[in-house]
C-alpha cells in the first residue's frame, strides 16, 4: 500500500469519455489498496479558448485577471472527475489550488511555488477519499489566483508528490515511456525502464519533449520517484530516479536526444584578446536571446573564430546584433547557418566509460558525416551537423551503441 | 457622488462584445464621480453548458462538486470585465466569493449567505479601483466553493450594497423597468417610476419574473434602494424602496399580476368537521406539492367544499393524492380544472382606500367573466378565473382603474 499521485494532462482528460477513463484508472489503484491524489489540467482546448476570449478584449490582458481566466480551466476538470469517481462509488474531493493551499509568489502567469499545506489532503487520504487537485493554479500571499506557466501541472504533482513524501508521482502522457531516441526516426528504438533525473533533464532538454523540464528539476531536487505512463495503455512506463549506487554496472548510454530547433552563428576573424567572448555574447544575451552551444576556436595570427547555437527563431535577430557590433570588434566576417541539427549521447555511465566520445566521432564518420561542433558534460557529448544527417547519424549511434539491447 | 452596486445578468455579459457596452457603461458611472461594484453573472449559455457536462456523467451529481464546477461561469466573467475595464484605462480588481468573502452556509447548490467580509473592497475602492464580483457564489466557513442557486446574483449584488450600505442597487436586465402590467398583453402598459419592496414581492411571485423574489426581500430588510434597468436602453428605470411615508397619497394601485401555471383541485362533499383542510391539505404538503390559493365554502347539510390551486405541472400527483385519500375522509367527489389563471390587482393604496374589491368585481362582471375564487391580503386581491378571460379580465380591470395615467 503506497501513497501515489498521478497526473494526467489536457488530453488524457479531453472529452467526458475520457474524464470516465481516468476515473477507472484511478478505481483500480483504490482497489489495490493505495492512497491517491490526481493532479489534473483543464480539458484539452478549453486553456486556449479562455485565452482567445481574453486577446479579443486586450491585446495585453491583466496578468492578475489572465490567471482568474485561465485557471478556471483545471477548476472545471477537478469537479467533473470527483463527480466520475463518486459515480463509480469512490469517495472523491476537489481542490484549487487556493484550497490546497498552494502558495506561490506573485508572478501572475508564471508563478513559483513557495509552500504546499498538505493537511487537508492528508486528512481526506486518512478518511478514504481520492483527492483531486487542480494542476497549474495557486495562491499568493493575498489571496490572489496565480498560475504556474503552461505544462505547470507536472510541477504541481511533483511539489505534491514532494510535500506528502509520497511514494511515487506518476505522469499519464501519450507515449508509454521514455525512449533512447525518437520512434519516428529509429524504429528499433526502446523503452526505457529506468533513467535518471540528470539524464532526463538533458534528454527533455534536448527535445524529447515528455515531461516538463522544471518538473524533473524539482523531482530531482527532492528525490520524488517519478514515473512516465501512457494514459490509455497497460504498461510500466518509465521510472525516472536517482542514481542507484548499488548496480554495479549502469549502461554506458542512455539514449540519444536531438534538437533541430538550432541555428549557428560565427564571427570570423576576431583579434584574439580577452574578453572578446564576453564582447560578442553580452549584447545578444541583452537583446533576450538564448544562447545554447558556444566554441571558440584557437586562432592562428593573432585571431579567433567564435561560433555559437541560438534557437532558429533567434537568428535573424542575433544576426543583426552581431553585424552591429563587427565593425568595433574588430571582426572580418558573420557567417550564419540555419541548416544545422544538434545531436547528443546522453547517459550518467559516461561518467566511468572512457572512450565514449572517441567511440561516437567514429561512427560518424564512418558514415562520412562532418562534425560542425563538440561540446561536452559529465553526461553527454553533443555535435552539431549538417540537418540533413539528422536521421542518419541518430541511427547509426543507435546501432552502434547497441541501445535496442536491453543492458545486461 | 455615490457608492453604486451594479449587477449585470447572463444576457448582459453574453458575448465578448456584451461585456465591452458594460465596461463602457460603468466608465461612464466612474467618470461622474461613483464607486462602482460591479456583481455579474456566467455569460448566457455557459452554466448550462457546465451543467450539461455534469449531466453526462452522472444523473445525480455529487452537489459540492456541481458548485465548484458551475462556480468557474462567473469566474470567467470577472476576469473579462476586470480587462475591458483595465482596457479603457478604469483600475479595476476582480474578486470570486472566496476571495471578497462572501460567507455562506454550506447548502450546496442553495446556500445562503451569512456574512460578507467588505475589508477589501473598501480598500479597492478607496484606491480609485472599481470592484467586479462573481455573483451567485460564496464560501463556507470550511473554505468549500457554494452556489446561491439560480438567479442568486441578483442576491448578491443586493447583499454586498446592504453590506457596504451602498446608495443604490442597480439591476441591469433586459426590460426598461417594472410595468403596471406585462405589456404583452395591455399596450398601454406603464413604466412605474417607483414601487415598494411588498409590491414588488407580489409582483414578482405573481408572475412579473424581472427580479428574483429573494433578492427583493433581502433588499426590503435591510432597506437597500433597489433600481431595475435595461443594459443597453438609457432610461431611469424602476426604483423599489420603502413606502415613503411622506407621500400624502399613494396611489390605490401599482399593477395587476396574473399566472397562467395554475390548476385548480376541488373536494366536493366532505363532512364539515373540524381538522378536514388539514386532513386533505397535509397528505398535499407531504409529497412536497406547493398550495397557492386555498377557499373552503360553509356547506350546507354538515358538508363542505375546498378548493385550491396548484402548479399545474403538480395537478396530476395532487389529483392522485386526493384520489387516495376521498374516501377516507367521505368526500362525495374530486374534480380538478387546469384551464384557470390567477389575476391580481397589487398596491400599498388599499390598505387605505376602500371599496378597491367591490370595484375589482363590478369590472369583471361587466365584462361577464366568472370569478371561481377569491383571495385577499392586505396589498392584493387575486381571483381565479377560466382562462380564456385572462386577456380580457387584466385589460379592463388596467382601463377601469386607470393604470395607464400617471397618478398625480
Amino acid at each position: 500500500m503506497s501513497l501515489i499521485v498521478q497526473k494526467f494532462g489536457g488530453t488524457s482528460v479531453g472529452t467526458v469519455e475520457r474524464i470516465q477513463s481516468v476515473a477507472e484508472k484511478v478505481g483500480k489503484f483504490r482497489a489495490e489498496g493505495h492512497d491517491i491524489v490526481v493532479v489534473v489540467s483543464a480539458m484539452s482546448g478549453e486553456t486556449n479558448r479562455l485565452i482567445d476570449l481574453a486577446k479579443q478584449i486586450s491585446n495585453k490582458p491583466n496578468p492578475r485577471e489572465m490567471d482568474v481566466l485561465v485557471s478556471t480551466g483545471e477548476q472545471v476538470t477537478i469537479a467533473l472527475l470527483s463527480m466520475a469517481l463518486e459515480e463509480r462509488g469512490l469517495e472523491a474531493r476537489s481542490y484549487t489550488g487556493a484550497q490546497v493551499k498552494i502558495l506561490t509568489d506573485n508572478a501572475y502567469t508564471k508563478a513559483r511555488i513557495r509552500e504546499i499545506d498538505n493537511d487537508n489532503i492528508r486528512a481526506d487520504l486518512a478518511a478514504g477519499r481520492v483527492v483531486v487537485v487542480a494542476g497549474f493554479q495557486g495562491v499568493d500571499e493575498q489571496g490572489n489566483i496565480t498560475t504556474l506557466g503552461r505544462g505547470g501541472s507536472d510541477t504541481t504533482a511533483v511539489a505534491i508528490a514532494a510535500a506528502l513524501k509520497a511514494d511515487e508521482c506518476q505522469i499519464y502522457t501519450d507515449v508509454d515511456g521514455v525512449y533512447t531516441t525518437d520512434p519516428r526516426v529509429v524504429e528499433k528504438a526502446r523503452r526505457l525502464d529506468r533513467i535518471t533525473f540528470e539524464e532526463m533533464l538533458e534528454m527533455a532538454s534536448l527535445g524529447s519533449k515528455v515531461l516538463q523540464i522544471r518538473a524533473v528539476e524539482f523531482a530531482g531536487k527532492f528525490n520524488v520517484p517519478l514515473r512516465v505512463l501512457h494514459s490509455f495503455q497497460e504498461g510500466p512506463g518509465t521510472l525516472i530516479s536517482l542514481e542507484e549506487q548499488t548496480e554495479m554496472e549502469t549502461p554506458s548510454i542512455a539514449g540519444i536526444a536531438f534538437n533541430r530547433d538550432e541555428a549557428k552563428l560565427t564571427v570570423v576573424g576576431v583579434p584574439d584578446s580577452p574578453g572578446v567572448a564576453s564582447q560578442i555574447l553580452a549584447p545578444i544575451g541583452d537583446s533576450n536571446i538564448e544562447v545554447d552551444v558556444i566554441v571558440q576556436n584557437v586562432g592562428e595570427d593573432g585571431k579567433t573564430d567564435l561560433t555559437f547555437t541560438v534557437n532558429r527563431n533567434d537568428l535573424a535577430k542575433a544576426e543583426a546584433v552581431l553585424q552591429g557590433i563587427a565593425k568595433n570588434i574588430g571582426a572580418e566576417q558573420v557567417k550564419t547557418d540555419a541548416k544545422i541539427v544538434k545531436v547528443s549521447l546522453v547517459g550518467v555511465g559516461m561518467r566511468s566509460h572512457a572512450g565514449i566520445a572517441s567511440k561516437m566521432f567514429k561512427i560518424l564518420a564512418a558514415e562520412g558525416i562532418n562534425i560542425q561542433m563538440i561540446t561536452t558534460s559529465e553526461i553527454k557529448i553533443s555535435v552539431v551537423v549538417d540537418e540533413k544527417y539528422l536521421e542518419l547519424a541518430v541511427r547509426a549511434l543507435h546501432d552502434g551503441f547497441e541501445l535496442d539491447k536491453e543492458p545486461a
